[in-house]
């Protein structure tokens, strides 16, 4: 099998599954316990804390567990929001994001890469008893493009007194990042992306901020933003695999950047009418996504299963969407480009080998279905 | 070591721990995509659904997957509150359910024994265009008292046209529960009672009802109550954990209630000035809820946890808590044996071996304290 889906899930590593099989054997104790065994449990929650802040440069207390990106999605816009806050988001959210337009957010459109415009954002704060929020996606789930956090951060967010919040989810554990230098006040991501387990993700959330935001489950009050007993195997997943690619990032990236490289010369110089979809360099070093044109994305998801390679039409993430997503419609590319959407997310252990495999593999998709290309 | 704690947190069995490898090691592909891995992953999501199901007697489209009980209950009263439903909780709800009150919940008093009298429930809907809700906690997580859920259902609800809706947190796997005979609308358990994995729960809704229902995450439409990433090892750890409690629910509901009578015995003849704190009878089988009168909860706790016997003051899921818990005092008992409540929860693991010895390191206990107690 070839899997090039690791933006819609990474496989776990050993190292996670050693670790969620030590909680099933020796920690699975409820972290709130009085006795000892609870308190060991207690110990790992806070050590999974630790290393999910190192990756993103935070304190640990400014780490909050929840159960996946789009609760923590939830909670800041549904705190936020409802308070009157200004929110903006950009064009290209995820739909747990994009979800807020519903409730008044403004939208930032994206250039054809999926940068957004700094010229399209506020000039100032529109009321001084409110915030302005920013809701930038560090790196996009479908196009791989990554936005200039660093500029937004600090050129427009400091001097016009917004925050910022940022979707990284694709991006934790991708790509270096450092909520502080970047003047980040509210962040989120999940374990599945980097290869913890689905089911947990974390909310960043800056200490000076705290107040703005409130729970959404409330409960037996475990932490101050979502009330339940702790996912251990989820946390700890969460956690193991934090350490894991930090360890790891640079050569990560570096072998991936290398990869993707190939993969996308190699489809473009040798399938025709195709293009790159997203930011030709500022792109996520394992995000590959092709317009063929005029080809329906589905079909090719399925031929290449055929063969056991797997990937995605527009975003897995989400299911059932017969429509070519926001992500996509919001690039204005021509519609025979965004209807032969498909994206492949690649990672360390897939080789150059395998990309010359799902090449020869399309070419043949090209030969079989020439009448309807 | 002698754990008397499963009501907080069950051990998960050998059957779930194989059943979260192999998600981790051939079911983690997102249910989400498009190609056959992922629908491998989706058919075992939908195969926890079924056994889920199989244990309360409903329909497996009306069990939806959450991030654990807490959530679930969030999702309920988040949605029934605001649209001016009358809502009733029993005074010994959970603390995700007791917190409702403070969005205009009425309260239903109870006995001394934890039972909500029936003299004290509504009389008739109080508006056509809005529904009447009674959430009535099943089985009581501290004191242990079993509702009689289908007189509730049956004779009240029914005739009065209210809706009723359970926590059946700790009923769910431990005793007999079957929604549609009791008339339940609306229920919701979670994993890590039954040894399933702490983070996943369920939440039953009878279809005829689902309008009444929003969800309170919103994201890629992965669940019509819960968007994000389905948390597959959790899923498959409750569905796999549901399978086995049911296979031997009979006769660990016998060992266990001659256990619990047992300990009880043993304790209140042999252990000056104790009480059982709940109901003689109707009371969860692994459930021991002992006053001891003029003594310290915690200080017992912790005596017990230096010979590592694991049990818990109050309700241990819930954390740093001070004062004795609202269910505790809503049964108005006298507060010597109030604040001396403590909790043994049992499973079919312990033994008459392991009840000996805890009531054995009990009256070593007294003897060391002496003055104090």
């Amino acid at each position: 099998m070839i899997y090039m889906d690791n933006a819609a899930m990474a496989k776990p590593s050993e190292r996670v599954i050693d670790a969620v099989n030590s909680v099933m054997r020796e920690y699975w104790y409820n972290p709130s316990s009085a006795y000892g065994k609870g308190k060991e449990s207690k110990n790992s929650v806070e050590w999974a804390r630790e290393q999910v802040a190192n990756v993103i440069g935070a304190d640990p207390s400014e780490i909050h567990f929840t159960s996946g990106a789009t609760e923590s999605a939830n909670i800041l816009l549904q705190t936020l929001i409802p308070m009157c806050n200004e929110v903006y988001i950009s064009a290209i959210e995820h739909p747990c994001v994009e979800n807020a337009t519903g409730y008044g957010a403004g939208i930032l459109p994206v250039d054809k890469y999926g940068l957004i415009y700094s010229s399209e954002l506020p000039m100032y704060k529109e009321d001084d008893d409110t915030e302005t929020i920013l809701f930038v996606i560090a790196a996009n789930n479908e196009i791989g493009t990554i936005q200039d956090l660093d500029f937004i951060g600090n050129n427009i967010c400091k001097s016009r007194n917004f925050l910022l919040a940022s979707d990284l989810t694709q991006a934790f554990g991708h790509i270096p990042i450092d909520v502080k230098k970047s003047n980040i006040s509210f962040a989120f991501g999940s374990g599945q992306k980097i290869g913890g387990l689905s089911g947990c993700g974390w909310l960043y959330v800056a200490k000076e901020h705290e107040d703005l935001i409130k729970p959404l489950c409330i409960g037996g009050g475990q932490d101050i933003f979502k009330g339940g007993t702790e996912n251990l195997t989820g946390i700890v997943a969460l956690g193991e695999a934090s350490a894991e690619v930090l360890e790891n990032l640079d050569e990560t990236i570096k072998y991936e950047t290398e990869l993707r490289d190939y993969m996308i010369n190699k489809i473009l110089s040798e399938i025709p009418d195709t293009i790159l979809i997203g930011h030709p360099t500022d792109r996520l070093p394992n995000n590959v996504n092709i317009g063929f044109g005029g080809c329906d994305s589905e079909s090719i998801v399925q031929y290449l299963d055929m063969y056991d390679i797997c990937c995605s039409a527009g975003s897995a993430c989400h299911t059932k969407s017969v429509e070519p997503s926001s992500v996509l419609r919001a690039l204005r590319l021509p519609s025979k480009y965004i209807n032969g959407s498909v994206r492949f997310s690649l990672s360390k252990d897939n080789t150059k080998e395998e990309v010359d495999k799902v090449v020869g593999v399309l070419k043949q998709f090209y030969a079989s279905k020439d009448k309807e290309c």
